[in-house]
């Protein structure tokens, strides 16, 4: 079975480089879709495109803006859903896309350390899966596209 | 117009009373509906209605997917969705439900300090009013409900 | 059969109050909602409740998006929408508003003069019925809602 | 991503053009739909081929009607929808599409001049980007399709 | 369960009284809805309150499009759809309502005699029930509604 | 635009010919899908694979339910459906599918001689255009998908 | 909050009659709907209002269709739909009824012997909550409607 | 027309393998999709991948959530739903599978047994067709797709 799925989440490891190698290793009929990694691109897509703004909170408002546009139209073609959770950053744009996501119908897979179990419970009581690594998130995938 | 406002986010401060407060003290006819905001109570409802659980993952999955029941169900029956973010825990529910707030077509009020900006700068991005204080929320919806 | 109308568009005029009187004076089962029609509170109300702002964009941008949480739940409880054109500002978001009811699955009924038919064409092609008076909308609510 | 963008409004200039040689310049994963804009085509294509109508409202009402079936299709197949405003003519329609879209989940790119900002002020506010130049919406599309 | 039930087609016989008498008669909580059953106010009510047409076509269709602002509404806020058929005139009108109410999800009970069970086929394979007299749509709903 | 359409209605005349003559003639991207138009083959079809029925109610409606397998999907499919009305035999079907389509928001043709005007005027109200010959069909079609 | 609950499955223990009482006796401010639960008059409900049938298949047929219009519609009615399971008959109309209102949007609540855990793992996978008791159900209800 | 089938249910049989075989006979268009046949695959799925369990209702939770993934993807992806019933095992997931798809509008073919329609006759009542043979079936979808 042929599936779209959106890596969301985390953009300072290299999980989605992890779980793209993975799906290539194994042939998966899989096409993915992220997000913008590059962080200052993203911070700063609102005023490189559509002119300065002097206060911070219109920068990132014109910026956030452009950004759901690509988030939530992957979202809207994707069968399967995977969020990243970090301790570093506040992430509520994981979060944000995750319930998102779940709302629209979407498979949710949710990837994170075990110690993170606490806070992220109802993410993960939403989600289809709660994997640990990369690696198990391709296993998931390989199942669901082309287990026989 | 008659309105049902879902208040979402953080626990431990008083910002719903206030809230409700306003409401009443304008006769604004709105109806409010809240989760469980008994930190220990919402936490244990899992094994304290159905059983204990060894590991923490599942206590709090059991907990956490009680709670989704009533959380999703209000969420449905709202028109707004006001959402309280604090630097206090890392609430990832709140921006989970923020998140399935919009997806559902809710319209969604943030409301947090400043300083909190940048980090909910997607939140914000969708929400159609970002608020500081429970007096602005409502003011809002008095002038969503009852201005002539 | 009991009824929800919205009236959208021209605020400058006493079609409202013509409307409401018809319903009354008919005793018609019908609830009236409306936008907020004074205009200053309406361009005002992002920076009275949240805020000054320096550009006029963001200052327009704070009000439209308050207003639309009230202009968008009260289409979505709506069963009819009754949108006035009227030759008088440029009304974009009256139209904008009833291609905003007609996708929604919302009957529509346009109010306008006969002059105005040429540029009004797509919006009247996704009307029910396009009246010229009150009095006509009135007659056609009461056909609907308790002609026997 | 590969990205499908409907470009409504204004049909008297050639900022079509520009926007789908941008993305032939920039080699962009996306189809382009848009509207009829040829206006003497758009305006008589209901009584060319279904006959003649002495009244002005039913020449326009079959017109308007044959072109709804295009404009509702192509908005229900984007993913994008880039609206045009000008300060000639009515431009109703535009507004009419752009809420219609809005309305069916579409994320919303308006164009138009500064000036246009306070009529438009509903319209940009559910917009995701509000751009000046075709260039800008250009930019934008770049970053939604294929921006690392 | 308290119903709500749209009783659609035939307008020249007495089986919606019947209906409802059996309704009355047995104490059930279900709301009737209906179309107007007066045939000369259906076909002249565009005429009559937005003014005269010399072309047929256009009566009709300014007729048939006030009084779908009627059915569509009550089909919506209803859970039962019944359709009477008869043998006398084309009735295309009852069919349309009975797939426009199939599509809408409503539960679509037929009443006919059985000589119209060939030509009714199609409708029949999407009915929940396909009665033969009124008192059997009667105890249907009190099933439906009251049965312990 | 790539278009799929779904021609409903009449199977004996030779409509469904001729529009997909005129799609090829003017080499539209046009998908045409339509009903088993083999009269025996799909009355019968119920009880040739699923086995005899002694009573004519069951034989119908083992027969309808399966093509509707193949109409209600064929209809999800379809952007445009165009319903072709005659005066031969009910055609209840055939309304029964246009009030299905209008429902699904696909965008209903009706295709009918002018003397049918009246009894189908529901049908037509809630019709994107009103043709008379399968030729105007054509017409509609290509200015939807290919006009400049 | 004010719930609607649908109570599925099993008919020949007291178990709906335990949730009931629990309701009442906590003054939960929930509507409760149900199926028939009279075994005879559900399996004859076609006959006895329809007419005769020879062959068992369509005797089953037209009691189950009758009773689908009572099961969906309180389905649809429902925010919460609790599945009661028991190793007598198939009960495979409860699984149905289980994957219908999951589908729906529906929250579900599962409710069974601890033996029957292995062949109900796809129901418990898509259920908020997995109950062994009806005392059980009554305590999360209170959770969801009206614990503070 | 193209089709996607998904073939739900027994998995101890050939009955998928049939239906495979006949499509490649006919040539038909028709895209099968289905779940993980493999029984010890599929009940160890969730262990296998993401880690062990102590208690077997979270070893099978686990499993199920994950083949939940691939089972709702696949009815979104499909038109028709086929469903094989059997007398060996409880097969509730195969009812809910039923029930699921029906609710997702799609056409619904149940496979089983004479002897099975009693239990069977709710699921029976919203199918589209009941077939005993995966050959019935496999006409079914040739008269779908393909018949002329």
């Amino acid at each position: 079975m042929e599936l779209t799925v959106y890596l969301s989440g985390e953009i300072h490891s290299s999980w989605r480089e992890e779980i793209a190698a993975g799906i290539r290793a194994n042939d998966l009929p899989i096409k993915v879709l992220a997000p913008v990694t590059d962080h200052d691109a993203s911070d700063n897509v609102g005023v490189n495109i559509l002119g300065a703004e002097e206060k911070g909170f219109w920068k990132d408002h014109k910026a956030a803006k452009i950004s759901s546009i690509r988030i939530k139209t992957a979202i809207e073609k994707s069968d399967v859903v995977v969020v990243k959770f970090g301790d570093k950053y506040k992430q509520w744009n994981a979060a944000f896309e995750a319930g998102y996501a779940v709302a629209k119908g979407k498979a949710l897979i949710s990837l994170h350390a075990p110690e993170l179990t606490h806070p992220l419970k109802e993410v993960d009581a939403s989600a289809m899966a709660v994997a640990e690594t990369p690696q198990q998130v391709v296993e998931i995938l390989q199942y669901v596209a082309v287990k026989g």
